[in-house]
């Protein structure tokens, strides 16, 4: 089984009252392969960076053990670059620049090795372009994706054209409202499901997240940690272990999914502890398993005496 | 065994993007002891109206099973008044207009009926007027309080001279972090129990509730409902159900903390489907058994899979 996944691949440059980093390596692709990667050994990265890529990052991924043959380089480009800053609380940010770069003109051409993918995570892009990269794999099993804001006001038509292709939504409370104009998310999360993803997975960020399937609704709660030094590619990184874990599964079910939710939540969960995607480099498949029973104690809710008496 | 809560009884004025209600029963003590009385017969209500204060309110309290010796009524003055509006997605409100009429000058004097209380409920007034009641009541089994971001502000040593005898703190996560200045609700939670309190609740709103007590984080999920009409004392009716399952168990311990913050969380759950405390009027046993079950199967993480491959 093989997971691929398209994103960006870039240079983050983050600030924090707390500290801050400079172009660190960043993406959602690189955030998404390097979570995933825990959980399959055929993890594949579709996306491009310009000829200031340092090598020393694309070994971080190389040596993370992701099948790099789908990165584009554009020698005379430049690769994509992101500047935030957090507030105080770290649960919101602003975006200081965007420079596009070799993102601009992209146009995946995948390698005849990925045709092949099983489960295919479309992180946030253009909607168009994440349909160029669909179109190219051959049936795959799962389609998983992300979009934002941007998209959802600039590209509403050809998200939708998207949205109709994708098994499993993955996006934030925010975005969730604003795609479906509803702001109770009960209601948006239904409406969201008639566009076509029959999951519909809500990130809240330090909140946890809640899976939507038919009939059934699941909150997963987030860790709660005593140093966040920077939330950058969370999102990401709870894609790549939602992804990782249903790839180790035989269906996609409410007992599957609700696992992949916990996996993803345990992968955002060790992502921020750190500047950049340093802490997804040093994990063992133990330190993995411990935070994922620390999710299930956390969660436990212990057999619920029924309520006998009559109020007055 | 008894619950006596202190608080306000008001009229509150309410709007939202959807509607509005006008002069509604109100405070935080009406919330607390309509959604307290559903677990114990003995619930007293500790607070003051005006001369104005219709009859109709005093039945609604009384035919709730709420003993009222305890409410004072000024002939000659007139009722705190709340008017809130809540913002497109429920989750913020802004205060109006806050007239304290009665209330400026509350100096609760307990009915010695009272004195014997065992579980007592300090809703969100000054500290001083807090430790005025329970310096009356005779050495009770369990104290449970709010307070809110005005006091944490203006108030701040008498604030933790209250902290100081307090069992249970109910309060939310902005005034968790302002309480002690700290971002991290981990690290806040530990500094404020090292304030008194052996338990911490941070209630999150529509993000559900953290328990914090000794070498434990417990995360209760919030119900997700299609149709929120009111959130106007959802905190309160929190409270109520935390003090109402308490009432039942024999001891104050992990297990039995855990099952009171759901059943909390099911008496918000109920308050906010229509507006004022009418939904916690026609509340039976079934009903909220069969939420708190619900509550359950939305938290319930199936049980994981160790993940055993080494990353590559």
């Amino acid at each position: 089984m093989s997971i691929l996944a398209v994103g960006t691949v870039a240079f983050d440059s983050i600030d924090t009252p707390f500290g801050s980093a400079e172009r660190v390596l960043g993406g959602s692709a690189s955030y998404l392969t390097l979570a995933a990667r825990h959980f399959c050994d055929d993890v594949r990265l579709v996306g491009v960076v310009g000829g200031d890529f340092p090598a020393e990052y694309r070994q971080i991924l190389a040596d993370g053990g992701v099948d790099l043959r789908g990165l584009e380089v554009e020698e005379d480009g430049e690769t994509f670059f992101w500047h935030g800053e957090y507030h105080y609380d770290m649960n919101e940010r602003d975006t200081l620049d965007t420079q596009l770069n070799v993102l601009a003109s992209f146009d995946p051409d995948l390698p005849d090795a990925y045709l092949d993918s099983d489960i295919v995570c479309l992180g946030n892009l253009e909607p168009e372009i994440q349909r160029t990269v669909l179109d190219q794999v051959d049936d795959p099993d799962l389609v998983i994706a992300d979009t934002m804001n941007y998209w959802i006001e600039n590209t509403p038509d050809s998200l939708r054209e998207t949205l109709r292709l994708v098994d499993c939504l993955v996006i934030n409370d925010a975005e969730a409202r604003e795609l479906v104009d509803d702001p109770n998310l009960v209601r948006a999360a239904d409406k969201i499901r008639d566009l076509g993803p029959e999951t519909l997975i809500i990130k809240k960020g330090e909140h946890g997240a809640l899976l939507f399937t038919d009939g059934s609704v699941f909150s997963a709660p987030a860790y709660p940690l005593e140093d966040i030094q920077d939330p950058t590619g969370a999102g990401d990184a709870f894609a790549g272990g939602l992804a990782g874990h249903l790839h180790r599964c035989e269906a996609v079910d409410q007992t599957s999914l609700r696992r992949a939710v916990v996996y993803g939540s345990v992968m955002a969960s060790f992502v921020v502890e750190r500047y950049g995607p340093d802490r997804l480099l040093d994990l063992g498949p133990s330190d993995i398993t411990d935070r994922a029973q620390s999710f299930q104690d956390l969660a436990a809710i212990p057999t619920l005496v029924p309520l006998q008496k009559q109020p007055a």
